[in-house]
């Protein structure tokens, strides 16, 4: 199973992503945990020039680098692990560029879909837990966890954290508008819940899909 | 005007862009040179990456990130010279792409050229001069050069260099053919000549196009 997870910064992902593997390695399942960019050194070299402060960096070629380094690891990690039959939990994916680059920044929707489409190699996760937060509150856990002052100008924050929360605004429309047009895979979790409840509803939802999710891998095409 | 240079490497580009960049200062126009991948902070980190023989590449993951480079170095460099009026002299742009990861590495050519659109950002040079050469005359031209045996196992070598002969070939045929299939844009030029003779050529071609091209600015879309 290749299961991807979204939201912006402060949505809980990592936490998420920690509890699904401690829980699916406990019974008995190979688990990949991953996070966008990076996981190969490629992409690691890649998430270094995007996360770099002093890099302004055009939106058209943030896209690029995130899709080479996207490139990397779909070929590279993800597809050898899957057919090892591998269950993949990965930290971000393509739903974050179309979020982020496309609702974000602004970049034409159509042109995303085929970076996406060349990026992933065409590979699709199986279900994507979406960790649905308003900007506002990720900022509070965010500094809440830094002890800092709420305000933008600290330089610990790297440069995606710096576009404001205008811009985590527009993102998260589009991730619930992604969300909205592709119910069947991804799984919009309120990620204001407690960490216990939101990992429940994660479980709950592997469990009640896992039979579709392998007679889909058996029988072919999704309907 | 914007005037790129392609060819294998051994070609001749840089003597070339060398000798006409001299000229054309010396005629007092603003004259700006260009290689790629490279040319802005976050594209000579890419370069790196890309040119560094320990990194084991995916051609996909190499076209995404030649293609990130090139998005900056157009929207950072190549435009902003242009709408000064600068004549910008750039070795290899889009059709090395087509060139070398298309023909040479197999990367499907539709997808490329969706690649090359967005990474150009729609923009196209007034003239392409390749110089036309045999990947065997490119050998024997480097390792001359170098004083070193004429084989493939040099530590000297960088990775693009490693690909070999038959690659070398394939990507001579793509240069070939997308010349062919764009006579007007693409001058060829057989790269045996004295260097010259060459320039010789470059700058006819240029002085014959010169009012073509003025036209073509100042009355809209070409014909």
């Amino acid at each position: 199973m290749f299961i991807t997870f979204e939201g912006i910064d402060g949505a809980g992902k990592s936490t998420q992503v920690k509890m699904l593997r401690k829980l699916l390695i406990s019974k008995g399942l190979e688990v990949l945990t991953l996070r966008e960019p990076g996981g190969t050194d490629i992409s690691e070299s890649i998430r270094d020039i995007l996360l770099e402060v002093k890099n302004d960096i055009t939106p058209i070629g943030e896209l690029l680098l995130f899709a080479a380094s996207r490139a990397e690891l779909v070929q590279k990690v993800i597809k050898p692990a899957l057919s090892d039959h591998a269950t993949v939990l990965l930290d971000r994916f393509y739903d974050s560029t179309s979020a982020y680059q496309g609702y974000g920044r602004g970049l034409d929707l159509a042109m995303l879909h085929q970076i996406n489409r060349i990026a992933s190699c065409s590979l699709e996760p199986d279900i994507t837990f979406y960790l649905d937060l308003s900007p506002e509150d990720a900022m509070i856990r965010k500094f809440s966890e830094k002890s800092l002052p709420l305000a933008f100008e600290d330089e610990e924050l790297d440069r995606m954290e710096r576009s404001g929360l205008e811009f985590y605004t527009r993102v998260r429309n589009g991730y619930q508008t992604i969300a909205a047009s592709q119910p069947r895979r991804v799984v919009t979790i309120d990620a204001t819940l407690e960490p216990d409840a939101i990992h429940r509803k994660i479980t709950e939802t592997i469990m009640s899909r896992r039979g579709t999710l392998l007679q889909k891998k058996e029988g072919g095409v999704e309907a």
